[in-house]
């Protein structure tokens, strides 16, 4: 029974010391096992198809990320467990940076950028936040840390799932459309699926109010990059602010990076803190052999 | 007895639809009034030094604005109360104002903004809350609004102020030295009067650690420009997020402008809205009558 571990190298020093501490019984590796058939546990950012024939005897997949999009699980066998990050640190940051990007975009904050480069003091009308309509695409762990960090600032708080849920002081919606035409700054959280993939198109900017913003940290591949530009183009969306791109890095040339009503960061949202993340792990694998539920074990079926 | 109307015309209409609705017997007057003799409250942004000489019966004067900085107060009588504004929506304002500048010093926009400008897409790593260190200076409404607002994002917290004052789950100092050495992230929301003017000076940049930003929502002319910009090349500061300088509009060949470790906006993080202000200042004539507190009557010794 081993532990192989093969993300970034200064992350892995901190999960080898936790390792140590914590399991001091179980062989932890780095990068490659001595023995691919000891290995149990694997600790990745991405994985190969072929990760079962390499290790027969792997019980669990862990992430090092919030996402598990990366991995390809085609080929994994079903009864290999397929765990996401989840430690504190994840939604803290998922909550500071929507609430920078959401109060960004009701303070006019790409304009006044964009105004700064042209040496241009110009001051806009401040609306206040009763009147500026947030939704939440994505009810999960950080969809919900989103909502309770956005709530004192009094905007009128929605959020979209597609299970019902009930969230005090949000209103929740399962209709799309519904949801849409009552938003005036749309955030995106939601998981990358079959489902999600490109679900940020033409038809569900046209069914925001006119003038709406974008708010997305879900994954790259559910924006249409071209359709946002013509939103941006026609005014239906006013402005955006992404920390995901499709693909990342976002190449060069692309039209995002000299666009003034964009906001742009490099997939900084959410950084997995190394001993929380090293901490969360040695959780998942005492349960697993504990015969305990896992925290952060995926449906394999739904894909997150 | 009459009210003189003298700020931004639009705000004017509202103002007049309120008194009207509510003071019905006094007469409001908007730019002139009829028989100046008559004028016992003026409600302004600026004001002329002779004030007193052109309405001899002035009793309030009141402040369109959260300061009355702008006012000239030299030549009038002691008698005459000055009463700033204090609405609602300004300390909600300046909440949203501030915490999106804190945010965004704390996970490096500035850095992000000027990659965009180059096309570079470089993530650089996000430090905990609970590792960057909040000072405000100024404890009135809006610095006591703003560290409430703060607080959920669990930043080590700190006020500084003249008179000693408690606000539970912050640090505050009547010394300045003290505050400033465990201030990473430094707003200052202090009034302007003689003891603030220029009060953020490279001796003041230099009692931060090495790295802090500075978020400046005060007056401009407490700031030393030419400072700024020394300890923002030497690295003693690593940026700043600024809504006021001196002058305002800030001149086009001004080196801010086209500096990338600062972040501008015009004057924008609070105004005065026009409804809740007509209420503040009929509250106050309203007081004035009845011999009552008037809210935000200054004290016309501090200057605040």
């Amino acid at each position: 029974m081993a532990v192989l571990y093969t993300s970034e190298a200064q992350r892995g020093e901190i999960f080898a010391a936790h390792f140590a501490a914590e399991l001091p019984d179980l062989p932890f590796h780095r990068n490659t096992a001595p023995d691919p058939t000891n290995v149990e546990y694997l600790v990745a950012w991405t994985a190969p198809a072929d990760v079962a024939n390499r290790f027969p005897n792997l019980k669990l997949l862990f992430s090092v990320g919030a996402g598990v999009d990366q991995l390809d699980l085609v080929a994994l066998p079903p009864e290999v467990g397929v765990v996401r990050m989840l430690e504190p640190g994840l939604a803290e940051q998922m909550q500071e940076y929507v609430t920078l990007a959401v109060l960004g975009l009701h303070r006019d904050l790409p304009r006044y950028i964009s105004q700064k480069s042209a040496n241009l003091w110009q001051s806009g009308r401040n609306i206040p936040a009763r009147e500026r309509r947030v939704g939440v695409m994505g009810l999960g762990q950080l969809g919900k840390a989103v909502l309770q960090a956005l709530a004192p600032f009094g905007f009128p708080l929605a959020g979209w799932s597609r299970s019902a849920q009930q969230i005090p002081g949000v209103e929740t919606f399962t209709d799309l459309s519904a949801f849409l035409s009552r938003t005036d700054i749309l955030i995106c959280l939601l998981p990358l699926t079959a489902e999600t993939t490109g679900i940020l198109d033409a038809e569900l900017f046209a069914n925001l109010p006119g003038g709406a913003a974008l708010v997305h940290a879900g994954r790259g591949r559910q924006l249409d990059h071209q359709a946002l530009l013509e939103a941006l183009a026609s005014g239906q969306l006013s402005s955006a602010w992404l920390d995901v791109t499709d693909p990342e890095p976002l190449p060069a040339a692309h039209p995002f990076w000299e666009h003034q009503q964009i906001v742009l960061t490099p997939h900084i949202a959410c950084q997995t803190r190394a001993d929380d993340g090293a901490r969360h792990v040695i959780a998942g694998i005492r349960a697993h052999k504990a015969g305990l539920p896992i925290s952060g074990l995926i449906d394999r079926a739904r894909g997150y």
